[in-house]
């Protein structure tokens, strides 16, 4: 916590206008450190610190911002500095800044690259976003397989100051076209005089530029790559996916499943530098949508309006027992979204999915309606506690399964399962529950 | 999705005992495919395929598991199979494994092992759970700051075969203390008599061993480190964090702040093979809490009963407007859960959280009361709808507050802000919110 401690000061300095402190502040810090700070400053605030920064450090600092972050830091820096910074980032990270700013910025800036920057930009720009291409980096040291092992280690000497990864080196044959990789690790293990084909491991995993970054993402978590190939359709080589780039995917797409989860549509800048109106934004299309949804429940009400006047003490129980089933459908939604998200279960475990979590509901049922019938008994007598002991069992069962199938059945038609939150089930299961309830009160009661 | 298809054929090969085509799947799939279905499969199931495996891919495929996986395999095989598979487990694996099967296996496994492999295992069952110090290896190559780095690298070929990581090494001076760490790829293209100390970085972070290893692995996610040092309370290094166990790391934490968020224990094993009884036990405890609880709700209705008898309209609204309150607090909490999660938020933010959500939750109240005045009008008059409308906007300012204060002081008192889940949050905004709604009621109706 000793970092918390003082990284708080950055913010009290730049408010302060304290440059000198600024600077011995910045000097104090790791980029990773600093970036951190500046993440969550209001727009405008981060460019003093950013410009105190030491030339060399600068672009440390900048790649470990977010795209609308580093936009508006290039918005409050000069032409010229505009274009240098721009000139030595990586061209992954340029390529997904460039292609968040308005086109007139990103045209002006293309332009001001030198001709090779420009033209690996260009080619990682014209894959759609949230694709592998976007992600990938296309500077690295490629060998080709019939190199030895100390010819290829001199290539990587010559070439390997300037690439972003050489943990993990691409092998390929002419044209390009890919036989498997070599970690830099059994490139120094083995041999001088053997030869590279038969050192590569050509059943290291590869994938297509066009496919999804999320799930070439979680391929390299399950298989604990550093870095992974990514190919055209012609498996020709065209670049590589690195941790770094993948472990922030991740962590993008684990927010905004939370996000999503609880009903709001994703924020991507981090939580302090976020306006209210923004967060509002985020937030009431789907509160809105639920809300008009939530009308059934008041349609349901008004439905058995009559039984409710004739046995006021059924209103009792109704925050409760509507409680109680969404958080059952919030449970086992939440499970079911995260194992797919995870890839533990697949649209085609829909049935075994179903038939486990309805026993998972019925067995909750059944032990909450125990603490229900206690409860109700000890308030309100045990006839209505009975009505409400069955409609926890009725409730907790039916909610389950709703809360389950929906995201698989979500997943099946091509939407993403974690657009299924929790506030969605519950609302369903709430206007559902009740008929349950009010048809269990009327056949106990006889009314 | 090909994958997926061929994938299920394994459990069904398993379930028909055909131990040709279990074979020839094996030949067909990577480790980490074959560890993904194993993980499927119910406890006993797995034994079968596992030992058709080659010999050689034995370990790959189990290293890959959960422990909980590990044990059960471990169980179905032959004393001396079973030693010679843990002979050969990296020591971290091996003792995360061991800290959890019953304390009778794991002493008879620990006195099967070779005296250089039983040392190192015990030393990492000395730190506790959840630490880094089970979770880091500490087989790696460890270099002298005096050496050169032509002579750096010919100790990585001497003893470089051996080790998980050759990454990112260790450089210390006498008595093994830790000066920084030097990336192999750096070794690799400085000049071969350059002295080790003046390519060091003396800047990479350490950790200590004892401390938790999800922020060890947040902040290797945060620098972009493929291994982070570990060093003992003398600034001794022993041993380095791997990033391929760090991304599991955090993909559990992820998994268990989801599961808690909906009111649920995490449980570790695959969603697939995990018993009906054990979901029922993760989800159980909360819900019976939260049932509990809600019996506040039928307290403030019956407290109101008189009310709600003159006026049984209000009951009408009951489910939409509890409904509302709790999706609005489930939002902030989730939102503020995951931004302490991730670091964006610390808990000194609290009065700037309070004051951000409190104008959120507001705007929100506005919006939505518009919404419910439209549809309360149509439905049952005027002046019922105002009363609904203005509990609205009380109702979203309030759960906003409630939802993103308790996760903040649960931290604030030491406590996982992810037990802060949104059925808590709802139940908790059910209850005061019912009271705002009659308050409001008989103000208006001057009842």
């Amino acid at each position: 916590m000793a970092e918390g401690e003082r990284a708080e000061e950055l913010l009290d300095l730049v408010e302060t206008n304290d440059l000198t402190g600024i600077r011995l502040w910045l000097a104090e810090h790791r980029p990773y450190e600093i970036a951190d700070e500046l993440s969550r400053m209001a727009e405008g605030q981060a460019t003093i610190p950013f410009r105190l920064l030491d030339k060399d450090r600068e672009l440390e600092v900048f790649e470990e911002l977010d795209p609308a972050q580093q936009q508006s830091i290039l918005l409050g820096l000069r032409d010229h500095a505009f274009q240098e910074l721009l000139e030595e980032m990586d061209p992954d990270d340029r390529a997904r800044l460039l292609g968040e700013v308005p086109a007139k910025i990103a045209t002006r800036a293309l332009a001001g690259l030198s001709p090779s920057e420009r033209r690996m930009t260009a080619a990682l720009l014209g894959y759609p976003e949230n694709s592998v291409g976007r992600y990938m980096t296309p500077e690295t040291v490629i060998l080709h397989r019939d190199l030895t092992v100390s010819r290829a280690l001199e290539v990587v000497r010559a070439k390997g100051a300037d690439v972003e990864n050489i943990y993990t080196l691409p092998v390929v044959s002419d044209g390009r076209r890919m036989v498997g990789t070599v970690a830099l690790g059994d490139l120094v293990i083995s041999e001088a005089d053997r030869l590279l084909k038969d050192v590569v491991d050509v059943f290291a995993p590869r994938v297509r530029a066009y496919e999804s970054v999320e799930s070439a993402a979680r391929l390299m978590q399950e298989a604990n790559l550093v870095a992974l190939s990514v190919v055209d359709s012609e498996e020709r080589f065209v670049g590589m996916l690195t941790f770094d780039d993948a472990l922030e995917v991740i962590e993008a797409a684990d927010t905004e499943d939370m996000a999503r989860q609880s009903g709001a549509s994703p924020v991507s800048d981090h939580y302090v530098s976020v306006s209210v109106l923004r967060l509002v934004g985020a937030r009431a299309v789907w509160l809105m949508v639920l809300l008009v949804a939530a009308t059934l429940t008041v349609n349901v009400m008004q439905a058995y309006e009559a039984t409710l006047e004739q046995v006021t003490a059924l209103a009792l129980f109704v925050p409760m027992l509507i409680g109680t089933g969404g958080n059952v459908g919030a449970q086992s939604a939440t499970a079911i979204v995260r194992a797919l998200a995870v890839g533990e279960v697949r649209v085609r475990d829909l049935p075994r999915v179903l038939w486990k979590e309805s026993r998972v509901g019925f067995m909750l049922g059944l032990t909450l309606a125990v603490l229900a019938l206690g409860i109700g008994s000890f308030l309100v007598g045990t006839t209505i506690a009975s009505v409400v002991a069955c409609t926890v069992i009725a409730i907790c069962t039916w909610a389950a399964v709703i809360g389950s199938a929906m995201p698989l059945l979500a997943n099946k038609v091509g939407v993403d399962p974690a657009v299924v939150s929790s506030p969605m089930v519950a609302t369903l299961v709430d206007a559902t529950g009740l008929i349950i309830y009010f048809s269990i009160a009327r056949m106990i009661l006889g009314i």
